[in-house]
């Protein structure tokens, strides 16, 4: 019996895996073909819909059922890795076994109809087409809230689709700290390192020399050619198809070749977690990563901790001026002040290191309040709005620069937003262990990656899904997520800015 | 009863359809993304070689049995469009359950690894390494052909799979005539039109402009934008997604501007087909060409009997001059003249419109050779080189621009070959018909494709695979395929040039 059921789970991955192979695939094109034919996207969309209810379909088949159940009940007699898939097979039958599939399919069309809106909303910078959408979507979420778990804060069920483990209760100790201890200090911040000069970041450079140095950056932290691609698209992403096929984008500017520098570096990240799984995991439904905070603390890392460190670009330097011979007479301190140099924006994926948790945050309790039941979706905007007052000194000039500017809310993914604290807080905790074991500011220095993405792999990459997050941080760092090491990092990295900003001057 | 067949028909119909969506999806990912991971092959082909049998295993299922058998007694109460999705799903499953799945897969695998020594054996120029894959590939041909058909000549099974109704017998008929007009008339001509100067084709032009201009081009003769795009790989193709989602592919060398300009009227022609297909046939399998040889008619009426037709030429040149100002001082009938020019030629997909079916000929005869049981695999490159001398004149100088010049064989792709020929002769027949009802020559100098296109469709475009190709040629021309027309266009069009030529230099 456990071997025909054993023999049942590796056909059923092989369906799920291959199906997925296909989706992935499907959103690959239609986000990077430059020229999509507008009207293919109608069967195109029907295709995804057909696969996706093929997954839903045969996950709470009676066959399934049949199956989980049996290896559930005798799990004993599994590897942990079997175990582990059990576990996560249980808790997506959970999922889809209690939300009906017509509920589902209407608010999977209601999400591409939302989108649609959204951005013409964004465009024409008008608030009101979209709260009405804006509404459904939240009631769709808060209906399926009731029926997947009644019983907890219902901002715990959404957490739980991308933060397994996370809930209301950690999180609001976690942003506690970051309002009081990081609102002030960026605030200091940003006026002392108000002379740095960045006008060399915004020289014009030409597409051709900028997409060269991607390919090279890519290889020079670790990502491996021969089993990923990059390519262009508006908004930077990457998919990691899988571990053999991983790729990402980034966005190419002329008067701003340092955005598509911390895309690769960012999305690159994403990809060696999904490039160095464990070949154990071939075949399995347990290839990718742990949580989206903890692949967010992998981009986070080779964005930030290794990215805009003195040691990583002093090694990197002499390339970088060479191939983009605009800032020759720029001195690698001033080049590693003017990538860090933070400041109030208005909007999120232009933050700084310093301040772009207080943008999540500020989503982050527009959500809970939403959620809970504390606020109506035409206040939204006067809220956000004094908000961005409180926490960054901005007024918001217009509604697309202010609660329409993420697509999130518009795609139905409430809950998302945490993600990106948590994986700068992550990054952090994570970076902390590894600097106890290997001299990282070396590596960095000299560009050896493979030490650092060693250490990496072993202690993350390779465990793909196995662990939990909050499973997967303690093993590596002996406590829970824990934001003052996080704080301290900034208090630290700026500080010494602010120092080296000052003997600049002098 | 009947009601529940129809349902039936209609979910194998929706699944086999987004199937060969993913299919060609990831083709085109494969083929077109220019940096492909190497290491990403092997998971591609075990999703390729899963949705495929996927799909065989649909095909041969008992459900789908039920359903053929009940539906092909009951034909009656069936629409025209019912009833020739039966007989195709007849057909599909004849040839599916003659051959075991093992045998197909092993052979599967044998032409992936055979392509890829192919390629090797074409670029170190050695036959050696590729001849024993080269016989294990017609074994396993012979071997289907005596599963499937024992009976009848073997090369009629090989032809009926990408041209039903075609036999060694029809084919020897249309051959001869060739060889015995053709050959003689060709050689002739080349040698009267030796004086033609072509230098100015081979002018050098940036790939931007060349680029630019195939966007004008495809939509100027009538492929549709918003139901395609066009891109870029080393090889041309076409590939049909879906009525809605047509794709092809071109290739621009910087010093042969025309090269680009004929492939993308070529691979439009096959789009321009794809994408007027009947509303009526959506959700069948009806969707596409009646036969390799029909869809190539389409592809070289649009690259030859309009792409070098004087007409067109004279009503595009003026833009053409303007995007290519290299060309200002050649006038339209030198351009004519040059891009007609006929030479004998090593290549195939190099020769001209005089030469092209000569080289479908001698392989047409190779491959009739081969399946007569008349040839060893080891004999052919000298085969092959005494008829490039006795049909062309020409010396081989090796193999690679000889006997291992296509990728056909060692794709597996036998009895492939004469479908380019009856594209042009169908073509022809066509065109014929075409000009008696409408003025073509006035519509294809004023640009005017709208009728054209709407001809096209109404006789062939929007019928799908409605028709066998044979009763299709003959809905339209009365007649089935005839040699003479299309031996009596080339006379009559290589006279002409013969006679301008001779005004010119006099």
């Amino acid at each position: 019996m456990l071997l025909k059921y054993l023999k049942q789970l590796n056909a059923y991955n092989e369906k799920v895996i291959n199906y997925n192979y296909c989706l992935n695939n499907i959103y690959w094109d239609m986000e990077t073909e430059t020229a999509f034919p507008p009207k293919a996207v109608e069967k195109t969309s029907q295709v995804i819909e057909f696969l996706s209810k093929e997954i839903t379909n045969l996950l709470v088949s009676k066959d399934t059922i049949e199956m989980i159940d049996y290896l559930t009940e005798n799990n004993k007699s599994l590897t942990p890795i079997q175990k582990r898939q059990v576990i996560l097979l249980n808790r997506a039958y959970n999922r889809a076994s209690k939300i009906p599939v017509d509920l589902q399919t209407k608010y999977e069309g209601l999400k591409i109809k939302a989108q649609s809106v959204w951005v013409e909303a964004k465009e024409k910078n008008d608030y009101s087409l979209f709260a009405p959408y804006f509404k459904e979507l939240i009631f769709y979420n808060k209906k399926f809230i009731k029926l997947l778990e009644p019983k907890v804060h219902p901002y715990d069920i959404l957490l739980e689709q991308g933060e397994f483990g996370m809930t209301v209760e950690k999180l609001d100790k976690f942003f506690d700290v970051l309002k009081k201890e990081l609102i002030p200090f960026a605030k200091a911040t940003i006026e002392k390192l108000e002379s740095i000069n960045t006008d060399f970041l915004f020289k014009s450079i030409p597409l051709e020399r900028q997409k060269a140095f991607s390919n090279y950056l890519a290889r020079y932290i670790g990502f491996d050619l021969n089993k990923g691609l990059i390519k262009e698209s508006e908004h930077p992403f990457c998919m990691g198809i899988e571990p053999n096929n991983v790729r990402f984008t980034t966005h190419y500017y002329g008067n701003n070749f340092i955005s598509s520098i911390y895309s690769v570096l960012h999305e690159a990240g994403h990809g060696i977690y999904e490039q160095n799984q464990d070949s154990e995991l071939e075949g399995t439904m347990l290839q990718g990563g742990a949580s989206m905070g903890v692949h967010e603390s992998q981009s986070r890392t080779f964005e930030n901790l290794f990215g805009r460190n003195y040691y990583f670009l002093k090694g990197l330097y002499p390339n970088l001026q060479e191939i983009f011979p605009e800032i020759k007479e720029v001195s690698v301190e001033a080049f590693y002040k003017g990538v860090n140099k933070p400041e109030n924006s208005l909007i999120r994926i232009e933050a700084d290191e310093l301040t772009y948790s207080l943008h999540i945050m500020l989503r982050y309790e527009i959500e809970k309040m939403i959620f809970e039941d504390k606020i109506e979706v035409d206040e939204l905007p006067k809220i956000w709005n004094s908000k961005m007052k409180e926490y960054f000194g901005l007024d918001v000039p217009n509604d697309s620069k202010g609660i329409l500017q993420d697509v999130h809310w518009a795609g139905g993914m409430f809950g998302y937003f945490p993600s990106y604290s948590l994986g700068n807080a992550y990054a952090n905790q994570i970076i902390e262990e590894m600097k106890k074991e290997i001299k990282l500011d070396e590596f960095l220095e000299k560009g050896e990656f493979g030490p650092i993405n060693y250490w990496l792999r072993e202690k993350i990459h390779r465990k793909g899904m196995l662990l939990d997050p909050d499973d997967l941080i303690k093993s590596i760092c002996k406590e829970e997520l824990n934001p003052y090491l996080y704080i301290n990092y900034l208090k630290e990295k700026f500080r010494k800015i602010i120092e080296m900003n000052t003997d600049v001057s002098n």
